[in-house]
């Protein structure tokens, strides 16, 4: 496997987890029927990779140049609204799968900033802005005030994922390695922030 | 009448149709005064066009090259300020405003995003976006849960209505007819869904 | 100095007042902890720029090609942290930033968009866009009813401001004067309103 064809592969699992994420969410808060509640997961699927592209100038953005991120968003939303009862085994699904979404986009966003050309510094900031961005949305289309901003860290985790995505190949890691890395110094940072907030 | 003239007075239609739209939900929802209910107006009837034109790449968004859209959005809400009592005889006119506006948008949104170059999913989900746009954010200004997320049906007749104006030309018809065709398939299933839910 | 160095002053200084704005606003209306204060601060202060430059299609946008931008907003949304106590002596702290900040993003955020090759109409409207656009990104996460919408004049006096800015130089005045009277229209209006809102 191509080392892009693995960052997609990375993609697409964090685009599932977050849309299985933002279809819980949906089913929770409020009174959503079918299509909101695939509408909420798509949302918080795509929204960070969108806003990411937009910032880059890569016009239209990925998700409207594939078919594979909207299908994937739109099985991960089905997947949530048919497996319910399943998914509420999972310890803290919604936490859970927000993780792994936050962990995968922050890492892949950040690469893929770079191979579009970006600094450093803005590359890291972008992959940060794919992790959060979703989520974001999320939280502001069902009124919740956006995890961005309350305990717990979110933000932070993102971003020092990003930054050891970023900064792995520029000290001669191999690139994937620095994504797994960058994704467990996320997950581990907002899952321990999690835990003590 | 050019078929690009037609196009434009198609969008210029709904612009109006979603200004009263917007002034309307402003004057109900909270205590606006006349500068934030045409401030509402504008903002719901040039959002979906805006994020179209941002998604394109086509910038600056058309709303900024002429003073069409901007002087028709104004108009529009100036004239539901002014006329609330002649609008209040409309049955339900938000809910009418709002389905011209959602059709219009999402057929010409598709065909604007067809001459720009996108293939036909693309054109399709831009031409989604331009139509609901507008009103979710509208809804996330005044703090409702948007009609995207909620029952009814807003982004399905949205989407296959664009789906109507997009295959349209592909299949042989002409596309002012694929245009109209598509806005009554919006219109009808948006009125549909509203009715039974 | 520059013409092009004066413009960065200003707009550095309205980045710095909008930061400690967001942040004092992030204090008061919810629960938030460091991280999340900081983050409201950088939200509020970099939302607007970001905004006009993705409309101009000028990408990535300033706030990602330098880090003078973040650097900026990081240390104003910190001393607002820090320095509570003092800021607190302010006569109604949150209104004064606000005002700074939406004074000088108008101006410097129209006078951006005239060196980036827009036309006048467009620049005034960008400039408005770059004033207004960081506190309603604010409001909306913090879920209040955005100041563009409610009483006290909040997106005219921006336009005007924007307007004096763009206009000065057409008619032969000298752009740091047209930019310091923009400001001090768009200030005079805003106090005003809201003093008497």
């Amino acid at each position: 496997m191509t080392a892009q064809g693995f960052l997609l592969l990375l993609e697409l699992v964090g685009v599932f987890a977050f849309a299985l994420d933002g279809a819980l969410v949906a089913m929770r808060s409020t009174h959503l029927d079918l299509f909101g509640v695939v509408t909420l997961g798509i949302v918080t699927a795509v929204g960070g990779g969108i806003a990411r592209d937009v910032l880059l100038g890569e016009l239209p953005p990925a998700t409207f140049r594939t078919w594979y991120y909207l299908a994937t968003a739109t099985a991960g939303a089905l997947a949530a609204f048919w497996g319910q009862r399943l998914l509420v085994r999972v310890y803290r699904p919604i936490l859970v799968f927000d993780t792994i979404g936050l962990s995968l986009f922050s890492v892949t966003g950040a690469q893929l900033a770079v191979d579009a050309g970006a600094g450093a510094g803005q590359a890291i900031l972008l992959g940060g802005l794919t992790g959060v961005g979703g989520g974001t949305l999320r939280d502001v289309l069902v009124r919740k005030v956006p995890s961005i901003l309350t305990g717990g860290l979110y933000a932070v985790p993102a971003l020092l994922g990003a930054c050891v995505a970023v900064a792995g190949p520029l000290l001669g890691v191999e690139s994937g390695v620095a994504a797994f890395a960058g994704g467990v110094v996320c997950a581990g940072l907002r899952t321990g922030g999690v835990l003590r907030g």
